[in-house]
């Protein structure tokens, strides 16, 4: 199983006090040694950094961890293959332009039989069914808002990625996060794990890595931000695991809309990996 | 006026070296401040990296210019804006994905007048004109071959983007990169020098920056380097200039189609920036 990190606030925030613990799960912590990846907003634009290299061990990951990018959504990823080699175009989050938005997208779990039509709006660059997912969201979204010069509201377009993620979630376990930059939408299928962190901001410390941080330091009383990630970054704080065929949507650092799909069913863990096949081979390879 | 570089090779190299003496030209040797960017393209992949510092100050400059990433193909660019704030949304190179390759593109030039149809395929998230000028090329290379399942080949695609860079060009000075990872293009409108790398490979000395390399011992017999920047950035190399309206295309370190539009004509100096306008004013903005 590959592990996903978001974050979510209403004021710029650094995420490098989370990020040094999470990138322990990339070999140190956790056998996620196939690469990883973070997409940061900063206003309109987004920066990803990838590496095929383990995040535990990764130069990039010591750089990025380390460097005070301010940011109000970010998205992180590591992975686990459990086949073939690693390589840069399998890494998450993968990005997309949609109606002059980047678009990103990280995933873990693993469908089988997926095979949506690919009309060619959007084509996966690497081989994993993650990718190929993320690419059928997108054309979907574009099929059902066509006639749009401007991005829909999420109130518009939570409902209907909810639905996307239900249609693919039958086919596998299926946790997800996805964002333009404005919103920071997230599935569930068999583990995610939510926090808010409100005023009065406690003294955090990692799960992963000996660190604590008194984050009362670092902001307001205004401030609010939420984590999302795979499982608990930090003891002594409220995290509150997601139910199976949950999604959530997340504006500065707030739910401002959720949904849970009853039928949305687990898949046996052995099923769940982020392995992928052999070069080309883009049926039932994970991600 | 902003700067590019590029490089394309027959085998993975590094470009260290290189990047170490460009850089520079953000801020220390040139005045581009308002940000830069890399492509490298690893197999498949495609890892960009941007800033909107100036490169000669920023660390994450610093860091990648000693970070040995092994590419076949690259793109850089540094940025000067003639007014408004740098954002990491205007940081070239833009990059978009095209049946299923990673596409990316710098310029440096400034188009006037040029309001071409964007139906929707790609969209600008920034305000410049160079990222509308690659959504309307990428827009057009997917009318021209709309019935591919596949990417054309590069023989089929260098005359259409010659076109179209001429078609841009009648509106002010276009100096372009452009890559799908496997061949590298370039336009020149007023400044573009290329360099060839062969055995015996020589000791090459940075003008931007107090370094010198043998490069035999990073190089074997059989490799061959394609050097593509604004300006030469070593000296007692044989750079050679690009005439006005030509276009190059370099596969594995080599030329392998050049054409010459006579008709292209270098705009006055004056009229070349890399300004942008304020915040949402799309036309006539320049990058």
């Amino acid at each position: 199983m590959c592990q996903l990190l978001a974050m979510s606030c209403n004021s710029t925030s650094e995420i490098t006090f989370s990020l040094k613990g999470f990138v322990q799960r990339g070999g140190r912590t956790a056998p996620h040694v196939d690469g990883w990846g973070i997409a940061f907003y900063e206003r309109s634009g987004c920066r990803v950094f990838l590496d095929d290299q383990p995040a535990a061990l990764s130069s990039l990951a010591q750089f990025v961890s380390s460097y005070p990018i301010k940011s109000k959504i970010v998205l992180a990823h590591v992975r686990q293959a459990t086949q073939g080699e690693p390589m840069l175009s399998n890494c998450h989050p993968f990005q997309r332009e949609w109606l002059g938005q980047s678009w990103t997208f990280a995933n873990n779990g693993h469908l089988r039989n997926f095979h949506p039509h690919l009309s060619g709006a959007y084509l996966p660059i690497g081989v994993t069914d993650s990718e190929k997912a993320f690419c059928w969201i997108l054309q979907e979204l574009r099929t059902t808002f066509g006639d749009r010069q401007r991005p829909p509201t999420w109130e518009e377009m939570a409902p209907r990625i909810a639905e996307l993620c239900e249609v693919a979630a039958r086919h596998g376990n299926f946790n997800v996060l996805i964002s333009n930059g404005e919103g920071m939408f997230v599935h569930c299928s068999t583990a995610l794990h939510a926090l808010e962190r409100r005023h009065p901001f406690p003294t955090a410390r990692l799960v992963d890595f000996d660190m604590q941080l008194d984050l009362s330091a670092f902001n307001s009383e205004r401030d609010k931000v939420v984590i999302i990630a795979t499982e608990p970054l930090t003891s002594e704080e409220p995290w509150s695991a997601l139910a199976t065929g949950e999604s959530r949507l997340f504006v500065d650092g707030e739910m401002v809309w959720s949904h849970i799909n009853a039928a949305t069913r687990r898949f046996p863990a052995h099923t769940e990996h982020c392995g992928r096949g052999p070069l080309g081979l883009v049926e039932g390879v994970a991600a």
